[in-house]
């Protein structure tokens, strides 16, 4: 998504999938989502945690798995994500994960603690695993203790759930949702020495989404034969890219994480060189995974009506760059203007001025566009008469996008948003009940 | 309102305007505003930029004054803001302010440059003074050029409304405001020396409102006497305990400033000393205005039900305190748990994470309290249970205070927020309409 181009030349933005399809014929996608990569099962059931939903879903490799991930930033860290850092560090070898939703077990002192190891403990007696053997994860109410009777009786059915088709993939991407609308899957496999590896994944929105890591779920499964260091190295770049590139709210959370469980049963030649071509195969495919799956999460944040991408273009660093994006795209009067659709583009140009980023108000250029057609609001600082009814046309569509032009270096980077309606607030004016 | 007190040992918080009269009679809160203080006099009119409000305002002193300010550190700045700040740095002695609202001329390239000089230029004209005498202020749509011929009606009438009832001066308050819902106007008086010196102050919110200098419009009026590095002085560390602790909804602004106008008409003696009972007592007054009026803008902001005052105790720093302030009350998800009554205090916790503040998650405790009672949620990291029902009553309040301990250091502050409701939704959905 960073892609260091002349400023002003570049070609217009275009969805991830299409650039990876255009003459990209080694990587693929593919229906599924976890268990289209070979040697992978999973479940998900309701244990009454939630009213109606899906509450608990497992995951499940046979074959040992190397695993690599990105946590939270947040100082105040959920158990699971906590333990999962450590057993990272010190391990080598994971077999399962098992998550729940609607309780997030965070600040829920020593308690929760040990609920959390406890979570762990229940699968690796049920499965025959020593207990770090097994990822755990929760997300939902922040405070509140886990109903631990209804966490062991939903663990013991996912265990009895367990299965590897693709009806099986959908119950866990399923269970880890909490406001979501929809479940977010996704595959894609390329070839490389005659062998085919896959990477699927399913992923979780869709309130306290904010840039700065990792801050959802996340939950990868691949078949690739590859060295742990490159798993991480991938998985950082990658994540870097496409889930610290979007906002739903600003909000960033302390339980969100993202995990890659590579099983190695595609028998490849292990992927052990960065300069290889199935490390680059690997990542670009990746990549696909991770962009695919952080679009979906923007587009179902919380409330949001629109999916609007922001390219910025002759930014003076990469850092610079994310700043605008994050200023401009966490804005609650930007995203209340697209909400409404107003062209007050003028909320665009007063988030840029207090991002931070090295700016010259002069220099600025913004345009607006989609099918529609495109509209400049503002050429080098001096603002444009432009025709309503276009910005109408424009602003009605599910997609927009937003391009800032900084000219004052040569850093281009695309990240994702959405708007703020009515229905955020009252999503999250009653998030308990 | 920052005081170096014990950790855990502080009073509860108490409203800043009793706080004040609780001892000390020199301090007296006055009606009006900037009409109080002797020697000024004002305007409101309705030049048709808006459909129905008064939308320019005019403050005169006959009597030469000294200004001191403070404005955005946006990096986008108003015309209005660029003059202002190069004039009180060349210049001594001012005579005029004059501010228009609906247009916020900024972004707005060469000719929003020249609109700017043009609006003190007219106005000048029809005073009898340079232009260098007048400063000016513009709010409400960005990126859009001034209606110049309204301008120039609008400042003519401006000058023949000019008096010094408090009517002249609720005029000129209603003709800076944009979306606020009511006038903010107070004044308050010492006395020194057997001289009364009087401060008066009229402000306006209500959207893009957020700690980080003056975000919003306060002029301020005083009949005091006193050098202008000092008044500079009190003023700059009056915004900082004041506006610069309220957030709306953490947008920044490009035109937002500060003012005050000092012309000495209360003839005390000048205050020259930093160490003097004087510069005390003014200080305090100062203290006391824009304590007030920062509180009104939280109270009117966009869509606001409720005000949230957030006490911290036990930072580490000043600055630590000022970013879990800045972090609690601008997160979208606290403010939608407030709007929605309910008691999803966790939100708090995550926001408080992610303050990037030097916290220790197992040490912070948690509490709401107002007139209906009080809840400990939190106890050094670990979760109370609570009477839901009593907290729903504390939460029903119109005002609500939440207490915060870090416990790791001493320091001590309170900030001001609000809710994030339907109706800021609405409001920002079709701003420019």
């Amino acid at each position: 998504m960073t892609e260091e181009i002349s400023n002003g030349h570049s070609p217009p933005s275009k969805n991830r999938d299409t650039e990876i399809h255009e003459g990209e014929d080694m990587i693929q996608k593919k229906e599924g989502g976890v268990l289209t990569p070979r040697g992978f099962q999973s479940s998900g059931v309701h244990a009454n945690i939630k009213k109606e939903r899906r509450d608990i879903s497992l995951l499940y490799t046979q074959k040992e798995a190397i695993v690599a991930g990105t946590f939270t930033q947040n100082q105040i860290k959920a158990p699971s994500v906590v333990r999962n850092q450590e057993l990272l560090e010190r391990q080598e070898f994971f077999h399962a994960l098992i998550v729940n939703s609607k309780i997030a077990n965070v600040v829920t002192g020593e308690r929760g603690v040990l609920n959390n190891q406890k979570m762990a403990e229940i699968l690796a007696d049920k499965l025959g695993l020593f207990s770090d053997q097994v990822l755990t994860g929760s997300t939902g109410i922040i405070g509140a203790q886990l109903p631990m009777e209804k966490i062991e009786t939903g663990i013991a059915a996912s265990v009895d759930a367990l299965g590897e088709t693709p009806r099986h993939g959908l119950h866990a991407a399923e269970g880890i949702c909490t406001t979501d609308t929809c479940t977010k899957e996704v595959a894609y496999q390329f070839e490389w020495e005659g062998k085919s590896v896959t990477i699927g994944g399913m992923a979780k929105g869709s309130g306290m989404i904010n840039p700065n890591m990792a801050t959802m779920f996340s939950f990868l499964t691949t078949d690739v034969s590859i060295t742990k260091p490159l798993l991480q190295k991938a998985m950082r770049k990658s994540v870097e890219d496409s889930y610290n590139l979007i906002t739903v709210d600003g909000d960033t959370s302390t339980n969100d994480m993202t995990l890659i469980f590579a099983n190695g049963a595609a028998q490849n030649l292990i992927i052990d060189d960065e300069e290889s071509e199935g490390f680059s195969l690997f990542c670009e495919a990746l990549d696909a995974v991770n962009h695919h799956l952080a679009r979906e999460i923007v587009k179902d944040g919380e409330g949001a009506k629109k999916l609007i991408t922001f390219e910025v273009n002759g930014a003076k660093s990469y850092a610079d760059a994310k700043r605008v994006i994050h200023a401009i795209s966490s804005s609650s009067l930007v995203k209340t203007a697209f909400y409404g659709e107003d062209a007050n583009w003028g909320r665009i140009l007063c988030a840029i001025g207090y991002s931070e980023a090295s700016i010259e108000p002069n220099k600025i250029s913004l345009e607006y566009k989609n099918s529609q057609g495109s509209i400049k609001l503002l050429e080098k600082g001096e603002p444009l008469d432009f025709d309503e009814r276009l910005a109408k046309k424009i602003l009605e569509e599910r997609e927009i996008d937003v391009r800032v032009d900084l000219d004052v270096g040569k850093k281009r980077l695309i990240g994702y948003g959405c708007d703020l309606s009515h229905e955020y607030v009252e999503i999250n004016g009653s998030y308990r009940s």
